[in-house]
């Protein structure tokens, strides 16, 4: 199993959770498929969950900004969630920026950040 | 990277998204974090997305089974979302049957399940 990394949607937003080790060909089917459904559902939001990835290096940084960058271009704000704390000193001791990309705790707080973006609600968890 | 599944929590609800092949070290450890999760969160609902599973044998079937019964008595109600034609096919040809797992097309038609299963709203999605 396991070819593609699965794009997921919820109202207005478009939630992917990394877990495969990414290489270069299915990084460039994530963001062809990604910028298709943000094409084909309207999507003004895409949150990237990457609680399972244990290592950031620049490639994985380059391609969470890629996809913001992409992201942006078709009208919708990119959310990085779920980082673990040793990503982000990783990430600052290597010196590598994300590029202007979002950052929140987890998938509800960049839920919560996308609708506060937006203006308008997209998607409301209560409790 | 990539030693257990993520599960992600958006209101009263969790999200899981089978992306690795689970051999049976992962699937206890997946068992185990959702179990913990529902109960630390007081989750009404557990959503597992099947999206980018192809091949779903016996194995796969009772872990889903066995996830949906665990939760049950926590208090949670599952729903599987995400099957893909083929491999709805293979399960009836199969004999499989998911022993009571509830099943909706995708993430948001789960959501809804669980919404209209538990007589309140948990998440709303807007458009």
């Amino acid at each position: 199993m396991m070819d593609r990394v699965p794009v997921l949607k919820l109202g207005d937003i478009l939630i992917v959770s990394i877990q495969i080790d990414l290489q270069d060909q299915s990084v460039l089917a994530l963001q062809e498929d990604l910028a298709d459904q943000v094409v084909a559902t309207g999507a003004r939001g895409v949150i990237i969950d990457i609680t399972a990835v244990e290592i950031v290096d620049s490639f994985i940084g380059r391609m969470l900004a890629t996809i913001a960058a992409i992201s942006r271009m078709l009208d919708a704000e990119t959310v990085v969630v779920g980082m673990r704390p040793a990503v982000a000193i990783t990430l600052v001791e290597l010196g590598l920026s994300l590029g202007g990309v979002r950052t929140a705790l987890n998938l509800e707080k960049g839920v919560a950040l996308l609708n506060h973006l937006d203006g308008a609600q997209i998607v409301t968890a209560a409790q």
